[in-house]
């Protein structure tokens, strides 16, 4: 599974038509194959300049990239994307197991004590 | 709902044990109370500086405070967070209903016809 999100702000006003208009377009990419769980989200952190995010996942890589080259979703960027969003991040995950075991003992020793060699006599 | 994401980059080596240390103690955050859906992820795009994000979800705003206030999460803010994090950004979303009615048309109306006067005579 590959988690694809995009944080972003839009050059609209707050609650404008053109931000609603915006919005109904960015969500017709749940359409495109292989997209699944999409998510049209705002964003509310006072610790960032972003104002929205879209969140889809995709079974696998090669599903995700048939998405990005994909005429909707190219048009989209070209059509609406690049023209309206003022900046941008993408962020993707994946999902990252953390190991529950403690690790092994050996990673925690230090520096090997050098062999005692017998002192020339 | 309060979805809490935080995308953040380590100053340890990739695989470390060091990594794997601090990721075990942010897994943990996920048993403060009221956290929800707590994953720990990887972040896998070339198109940010970021190689790791937690998401958590908060029934409301106030339990989501109370997660923030809560000594074990002050605590691994102090002891791993502060120490052991390069760069992070902070991202919260809540869920955004987009309208999938036509804009009423009264917004798209240009200015109004000046009410038309007699012309005095």
């Amino acid at each position: 599974m590959i988690r694809h999100t995009v944080v972003f702000r839009l050059k609209h006003l707050s609650s404008s038509v053109a931000e609603m208009v915006f919005l109904r377009a960015a969500s017709e990419l749940a359409s495109i194959p292989g997209v699944e769980r999409f998510e049209c989200l705002r964003q509310v952190s006072a610790k960032n300049p972003f104002s929205f995010g879209l969140s889809m996942e995709f079974a696998d890589a090669a599903t995700y990239q048939r998405y990005s080259y994909h005429p909707d979703h190219l048009r989209f960027v070209q059509e609406r994307w690049l023209p309206e969003v003022v900046e941008f991040m993408e962020i993707d995950y994946i999902p990252h197991e953390v190991s529950l075991a403690p690790p092994s003992p050996v990673y925690f020793q230090g520096p090997q004590t050098p062999a005692l060699t017998k002192a020339s006599s």
